[in-house]
């Protein structure tokens, strides 16, 4: 359990990506007490230094005594690196909250959005798992609506910003529409195909059963978050050109019925969502708006009259923010209050 | 009833857009039998002339007598101009395809696709209707799955490609694209918000019932011409950054059960669809592969567990080929053959 201090000393692990780079900008921003902060990263960023509340901060690459002397310490580095150093912090008295996917379906560890099951912060062993950014935005608006009525079953697309997959993605999406535009012959090596004027409905590996690990990332973390394995859900999950954002098309089914200005009431009383919801002016979420934002944005929500109880929602949120960095630091914020 | 000749004459009418044009390339390629061919747009464009297999056409307007001597019209100049123009063209004769929204949900119009409901094509009387470009590409991939296990109900999500909105649409994609680049100010005429690497959940005029008009053509249009209303439709329908090719990710109820495998099978074997499922070698349908081709893509198909007879599927088709001018052609193709 972490010790309550007056202020602490917070690594964070991967601290060179685009959601490490988010982490250590809302640190700044919600003044969180740090007492130090320690950046760490692979070779490939040795010698680098990122500003830090004005200060140059060196980045260190990772050793078996690194974690020494600090007291949270915030993964995002990818599953391998997860694997293999979250246990080292923990064993060295470090509380870790890991976005990587390593470890969130472990059942020795917590699976938190602070919105929906806080709870679950109680029984961590030393790590804490962030989950997947497209299962963040999906939950905190799922949760009052089955608080309210009970979700049977849930249809979901996405459409996931480059910024998901990272730094190099972005770049990617950057030069090919140049390339584009300049009628030069399009490259692509993040993704299988090009992402510029196009979207690919691919991501994360494909398993045998045809989905791919995002897709099935949404199914069990959202069923292991609600703490009901009793919700049913589908995904079919799809790259999107555009820089950050991620924006869902929702179809839930539910026990009890709801209707549209219900579930507009249900959602508006809630902290972390804001109802976006006048078609007449042109409003509804969109990513180039939610993007630097830290709420869940809802919109289009229509009853559907394909099924006795059902509704459709358009959702976004900024997945760098409360589909990662974030999220990981309300974790932290919500231990340490 | 068109009479059967060697040779037709054939009008185009909204020659100069982003569908006409198309039509006259296809009527060109297909080695349509054409007499004559006769174009017509509004007076912005008077004095343009257009190719047709190596000659200069030039596009005339509209008047009470344009439609003398002609056998086939192809409409493809908004709403206004079809109700309007389609009856004058029909009484004096002419077979009329309409591609606006104008007479498709009419009692006495039939709205055809070939490869679903030919048959509707013999109690036209002048004027057949071309359905919306969301609903060819979806009723294709729905009849032989629904002729096979009967289709209950379809949540359907769309990723609709700007040049579904027209030629000042691709402009204002491009535009914004190069502004953003050269970190310029964004400006949006065509569409109520930026549309440049952005995502936008609007497509057409809001309804009362917050869906939008697009929304429920899906939903009303796909119940028409797959002759059967007890196929429910919601639909959420979405405009992407993408030049040209519409995709959608269907969820479909069935009352019996069918594999993924029996899927696959079943549309490997109908004129139209092209299969293209193999998400080992990253082979999926994309819209930037489906551009300027025929057929509608099929591929993701997968069962869906969240649900007892369900599976998940991912369609592509050029909206400005088998969503509109191909779908005419061939709808005028199986009458004169």
């Amino acid at each position: 359990m972490l010790k309550k201090k007056e202020k602490y000393v917070v690594a964070v692990v991967g601290a060179t990506g685009a959601v490490g780079n988010e982490m250590i900008t809302i640190l700044e921003e919600r003044v969180f007490p740090i007492e130090e902060i320690r950046l760490f990263a692979t070779e490939r960023s040795e010698g680098k230094r990122l500003k830090f509340k004005g200060d140059d901060i060196a980045v260190e690459t990772l050793g078996e005594k690194s974690f020494e002397g600090i007291d949270i310490a915030l993964f995002s580095a990818g599953a391998d690196m997860s694997e293999i150093w979250a246990p080292v912090a923990a064993k060295s008295g470090c509380i870790v909250v890991d976005n990587s996917g390593q470890w969130r379906m472990h059942h020795d560890v917590p699976l938190v959005v602070p919105e929906v099951n806080p709870e679950c912060l109680k029984w961590h062993k030393g790590i804490i798992a962030n989950p997947n950014c497209s299962t963040i935005q999906l939950v905190v608006a799922l949760k009052p609506i089955h608080d309210a009525v009970r979700i049977k079953r849930v249809v979901v697309t996405t459409f996931q910003s480059v910024s998901g997959t990272g730094k190099k993605a972005m770049d990617e999406l950057l030069r090919q529409t140049t390339d584009f535009l300049n009628s030069k012959e399009i490259k692509s090596d993040v993704y299988p195909h090009q992402i510029a004027f196009n979207v690919l409905p691919h991501i994360d590996k494909f398993l045998e059963n045809g989905y791919t690990k995002e897709e099935m990332k949404m199914v069990n973390e959202t069923q292991k978050i609600m703490n009901d394995n009793s919700i049913k859900v589908t995904a079919t999950t799809v790259r999107v050109p555009v820089f950050r954002g991620h924006s869902e098309s929702l179809n839930i089914e539910t026990e009890k019925k709801i209707t549209a200005a219900e579930v507009r009431s249900v959602l508006s009383n809630v902290s972390g969502i804001v109802v976006f919801d006048d078609p007449g002016e042109n409003e509804y979420p969109l990513p180039i708006d939610a993007a630097g934002k830290d709420a869940v944005y809802v919109g289009r929500i229509r009853e559907d009259e394909s099924v006795e109880r059902g509704i459709n929602v358009w959702i976004v949120a900024d997945n760098l923010r409360k589909g990662a960095a974030l999220n990981a630091i309300q974790i932290i914020e919500k231990l340490i209050y």
